[in-house]
């Protein structure tokens, strides 16, 4: 049986858009750049995946506990974070467009085209003065200067007629309460989820009987206002994040970073990712992160490339430290059994809902040859499928439906399932693959003699005949193994 | 047993914080105002009730399907619903003290206070006057001049120095992605999850398989910048929905009304809240949203009186033909087997998820008297209880610990548990009771001869022995009563 994977990010979200996975979002009104919406398969591929992840990290864990924290959080809290200061892109504005760039990556664009045109020798001085933005007079005015002294044009209207180039904040940013005096409230849509998490560090260990090391996890969204936001749900303004941070003594971090890495790889596997599309990258010593002691990404192979699912930081101290200067509310934990106080240090695991979902679907993506004809299955984990069983009469006929419709009820007591009756057998079948559905159940007129049912599996495209009080059963088989 | 329910918010604001179900907001900061965290047992209490919500509005009806939509949507959404127009509120600023005043609410304080003095003749006149205001020469207008008229106050500062009324829309508007003419490009965060649902109702139309009447379900969080937020999780600046759309064929919809609102008021019971704390409250006919031909409450009676838990409207095709009108899009069904075309009516069903929590956590509480002592426990349906086993070691014996811990690891193969062996075995219980958990297992010296345990259930507090491989089948038939 011929088989082909996913070979671009095109055909995927073209079958998300027709097969109600995700759509556009407001596309009724031209869509909203950067953000997309689940549909009613998009939603249940989606809760499962969290739902998975949210056991694998609490229930399973005797010392990790779940928050849920407001999108909303004091304004000071991005000022502790080091988000009001840091978290920029130097961009620039044509005039004439009134189109903004991010300035370094219009000098990138530059000298990869200088490159192509063979110039090497000035592609690589200019790469140098790019990489020491910032040590000159500012990295501002470094990029702005490059910018004139090259004469580099805008892309879209070609004009060479700039701003200057100024440092534009990634937040969101709202007015909050019925106050006068509107700069005061300000307040930002959260920028990542962390934070949440760090806030409750103090409220988690006076309520939870926990003791170091312990975990607080947090699914919840998070905002940016990417400059550039682009390839489906990859990168997106509003995306959602499922964080752990782990509070180790400090010299135990390393090895519970270690630990961390291995086993949120492991969860990626076990959730059916082929592990051939799966690595870890670590990150360099001198590209970390101003918090960052050491950090890796999990990469998945996407059909754009190989591309972060998945970061885990070991952010030290920072964050608590820098809540207890700005809250001025101790951040210690007392370590009653050897008498030590001390900051914990922190271990993040932080990954993408948007990103898993969409490396779920590309990893899971088959066309198949089968008897001449070629079909478009998801090979999705049973327990991650959206619809655990189609449900159909064979044919059209009342007492097939009838049979047909009551195991369909009944099984929606503990299953996700469809009820199809339109349609040949085989367009239901494949109308089924293409959604991921693991198990399809076919009333017939044998079965009405005695009280049996064909399955048919997804991936083997095989049928058994079972009893019909035996379909619960083998459906709860088949999603646990 | 004398048994008494729970009296004040107050009460229960303490519980919730001591015991880690909901905090304060950036508490560290001082909090913020009108928003709150859900902390480890909140956050699992109310994902068991979003989680039963989902089940019951979509997996039990083979005719609902869910969708996630963006919180971001396309500024013209808000247009088309009304709600840049018309979802304000009329408000005034004491120019001394800086604070803005809702001019309704503070003429309506105005109006009481001359009722508790007794001049009921005056009373009534300004009652007419606001009653009727906006008839005269426009709201803010009508509003301004019986604040000045009868020389009102300012609550705060006792200052007479009012701005002019002014309309305050109650939406965050933020800007987005990278553009200079920020005007144009002002989006806001959602007010109600439901307009995500409309516009999706076409492309779920062409991917689910669905005929009228059927049904959207959607989970999600929506903000709104009130200006008297108050009364705990009740009334949040940012909160979450559970709303479901009923599409419907018209002249279908005052049945369909009348079925949606009986099926909402017995959910609500069958997550075990009392039937009488909840009663149906239809609005009358004259107070009725714009959009609404019919409308009522479900109502809990909480400790701060009856108040809205969810709503049951009859939306019309006031939202869709919007929807046509400003998107350009058709938004007609058509019946095929009918032959018939027709914009489909829209039965809503919205609940609060942050109030649900709010009333599954006010019903469930009680302070019982036992044997001379008092004991704080809540009596949430185990289905929904956060934790549904304690495990403990009668004593912090090796022997006991080791066998107590791997029950605790096996159990979390499938529940949520705590295990803890801190403290006489009393106290463990009262620690469970208050965080509503339903069974405590504890593993005793006989048990360890004869592989058994005790079993302690929270409501009666009576205690069983059974063997240890029995004890996740009866914590299983115990959750799904």
């Amino acid at each position: 049986m011929p088989v082909s994977h996913l070979k671009s990010l095109d055909t995927l979200v073209s079958l998300c858009k027709s097969r109600g996975f995700i759509f556009q979002s407001s596309e009724i009104y031209g869509g909203l750049s950067a953000v997309y919406d689940y549909g009613p398969l998009g939603v249940e591929l989606k809760r499962n995946i969290q739902s998975e992840w949210w056991k694998a990290m609490t229930q399973a864990h005797d010392n990790i506990v779940g928050v849920d924290a407001a999108i909303f959080m004091h304004p000071k809290v991005w000022h502790a974070s080091g988000h009001v200061e840091g978290f920029n892109d130097p961009m620039i504005d044509d005039k004439q467009s009134k189109k903004r760039y991010r300035a370094d990556m219009l000098i990138e664009q530059y000298i990869l085209k200088i490159r192509e045109k063979g110039d090497q020798e000035k592609a690589d001085t200019l790469q140098q003065l790019l990489d020491s933005a910032g040590t000159r007079k500012g990295l501002c005015e470094d990029l702005h200067e490059i910018i004139m002294d090259e004469k580099i044009i805008a892309p879209d209207s070609g004009a060479f007629d700039w701003t200057e180039v100024r440092q534009f904040n990634l937040m969101f940013k709202t007015h909050y309460g019925a106050v006068t005096k509107e700069d005061d409230e300000a307040i930002y849509l959260r920028p990542e989820t962390a934070q949440g998490i760090f806030v409750n560090y103090k409220n988690v260990l006076d309520t939870a009987r926990v003791q170091v090391p312990f975990g607080i996890a947090q699914i919840g969204k998070a905002f940016r206002n990417e400059v550039v936001a682009r390839q489906f749900v990859f990168r997106m303004r509003e995306f959602e994040q499922m964080e752990m941070q782990y509070f180790v003594e400090p010299g135990t971090d390393d090895g519970e970073y270690e630990k961390w890495l291995e086993a949120r790889l492991e969860w990626h596997k076990s959730m059916g990712v082929r592990p051939e599309n799966l690595r870890v990258s670590p990150h360099p010593e001198d590209k970390l992160a101003h918090y960052a002691r050491a950090a890796a990404d999990i990469q998945y192979h996407y059909p754009i490339g190989w591309q972060e699912v998945e970061g885990i930081h070991n952010r030290t101290d920072f964050d608590l430290s820098r809540h207890q200067e700005f809250s001025g509310k101790k951040m210690e934990y007392f370590d009653q059994k050897n008498q030590k106080r001390y900051i914990p240090y922190v271990i993040e695991t932080s990954v993408g809902l948007d990103r898993t979902t969409l490396m779920i679907l590309s990893d899971a993506y088959r066309e198949e040859e089968v008897e001449g004809e070629s079909r478009t299955v998801l090979k999705l984990h049973p327990k991650l499928a959206p619809v655990k069983a189609g449900v159909f009469p064979l044919i059209k006929k009342p007492e097939l439906k009838e049979v047909a419709a009551k195991l369909d009820r009944d099984l929606r007591k503990e299953f996700t399932t469809q009820y199809d009756e339109a349609g040949s057998i085989g367009k239901r079948y494949r109308r089924q693959d293409e959604a991921g559905t693991p198990f399809c159940i076919t009333v017939d007129f044998d079965g009405l003699e005695d009280q049996t049912v064909t399955v048919r599996h997804r991936d083997t495209m095989k049928q058994d005949r079972i009893a019909l009080d035996q379909v619960a059963s083998v459906l709860r088989d088949g999603i646990h193994i």
